[in-house]
């Protein structure tokens, strides 16, 4: 079980010197949509380069070009670029061929999508290496969480291979970390506490107690 | 009528040398979804600079952080940005509230979206000022084109509000125009022409026959 920080509303330096504070306790680094947008993919090469130990995940979201946008990420040092469930099952299956000629992975965002068990094995069919239900950031203050969600498509996967995001913090990592997903992913739960290393490093011994 | 030019697999500078050529025949420069990626929002700011008396396009296609993202995208110059018609309504809703704070337009993309018509009518609601069917590039090879949609789009919107994309070019820009639509995107059809000034030209000079 590995965490994710992700890294969305910081600049570039304020996210190195954070990834800094809390290297102990993560395992892969977000470089999150909004600082994709803002900067392109140089965020991607320089964490890469400042933490060669950990892994980069560059979440661009791709809903089109599938093999042609990821292999831009692959090549700029992303080990692992995401594709929106929601897109056509040829641009995952793109996704998919560049991450296997990188030797990378690819994690497809089930952010929005309806029938999310029917489309899991859909997915799962295509070949991604991780599925991650998603609470959307503009939904999380009507109280939904994606808990019910990672039930739902760990019920149906036959191979173990979740990834949950969306709103997960210390009060609720514990529900989460019951459903054993391969991947937790953080924001504001650590990025956005008064002491980020305390929560990061008590989520991490959550999932490690766990264990 | 307006022609968007689509920027997708070039370089900046290709990008700019190209625009330079065709600036007579285009009304809208979309900054596409990989030179995003690649680059982030310097070449929207770019673009604005050495074509000011143009519409830029930033293709982010936003799935979360409507308001935020969006933002982003309009503080560097963006006159137009794009939101996935399959985000949850709230996202888009974001987007259109980020749009009206900078007197700016919000063009959705309404890419995979399944029910069309049903959809076209809620976002039509949340306040968007255009929306675009759009052929995805990975499904094009297999002949499906945007034209049945534009139609039914149009059929339901109450006012006219339609773009459309996907695989556009001269051969069957004639059949688009005749459905009237207010932003006709092309991307290929003129960047991956042998001579795309005549390309542009002859589009541009279709689109003002038919009114």
């Amino acid at each position: 079980m590995k965490l994710q920080l992700a890294l969305d509303v910081c600049t570039i330096e304020e996210g190195l010197k954070l990834v800094e504070a809390v290297a102990d306790y993560i395992d892969i680094i977000e470089i999150g949509t909004p600082l994709i947008i803002e900067h392109g993919l140089q965020p991607v090469a320089r964490f890469k380069e400042r933490f060669p130990g950990k892994l980069i995940l560059a979440d661009v979201k791709i809903m089109d070009a599938g093999e042609h946008e990821a292999k831009l990420c692959f090549a700029k040092g992303a080990d692992i670029v995401t594709v929106l469930g929601v897109a056509h099952d040829s641009t995952i299956a793109g996704v998919v061929k560049a991450a296997k000629a990188y030797g990378k992975q690819v994690l497809v965002d089930m952010i929005d999508v309806h029938d999310i068990a029917k489309r899991a094995l859909e997915i799962e069919k295509l070949g991604a290496d991780f599925l991650c239900v998603h609470t959307a950031f503009d939904i999380q203050s009507t109280g939904v969480n994606p808990l019910d969600e990672l039930r739902l498509i760990n019920a149906v996967l036959t191979v173990k291979k979740a990834a949950v995001a969306g709103g997960v913090k210390v009060a609720t990592v514990g529900d989460i970390v019951k459903e054993k997903p391969e991947i937790i992913v953080v924001g504001g739960g650590i990025t956005s506490q008064s002491d980020p290393v305390v929560a990061a490093k008590r989520i991490k011994e959550i999932m490690e107690e766990s264990i």
